[in-house]
């Protein structure tokens, strides 16, 4: 699927958590995520291998970062997630769609 | 200055066009630009030696790429500027903020 604009073709809130790559090339991939009121299970966080700088442009989640705070991310946050460090997305809003940005960085 | 939130410190908007760098490492630099109703002049064209893609966040614009038909970008819409190609945002928004988040691989 191309997508032209990012908050277009939100198909994801039916069918749960929806990833579409926008662009890649050697080294860095950007990709559209949506989520649908989805939240990573406690024993089950995300880890992966490279380096990720993500900004949420649209709803609203709670983030958990390793051996930081919680934080609750507002539209235009963005953080940085250090490869290896496990992390939980603890929240996303269950009335309205949450949109992501996500650079990785391979 | 750090942004924490590609929405907030729009102080742009009294002096001109605004960058920020959000994040930059080996072949890419993420960049946060805010315009209010800047335009570049017409023999002036944007040409950098590095690919780009740019998404409009905020506020709107238009963008015209040598070879390509003018668009009128709307928050969310995204564009890949290759190198060396001339281009001219031809307008951005005068009554509010016009946010764009760019990455450019080097």
């Amino acid at each position: 699927m191309t997508v032209t604009n990012l908050f277009d073709d939100l198909r994801a809130r039916a069918d749960g958590e929806n990833f579409t790559e926008i662009m890649s090339r050697e080294g860095v991939c950007i990709e559209r995520i949506v989520s649908s009121g989805q939240s990573t299970p406690p024993d089950k966080p995300h880890r992966q291998t490279h380096d990720e700088w993500v900004v949420l442009l649209a709803g609203s989640a709670d983030l958990r970062i390793e051996g930081e705070a919680e934080r609750n991310l507002r539209p235009g946050d963005h953080v940085f997630i250090a490869a290896h460090r496990a992390h939980w997305v603890t929240r996303t809003a269950k009335d309205e769609p949450t949109i992501w940005l996500a650079i990785h960085f391979s």
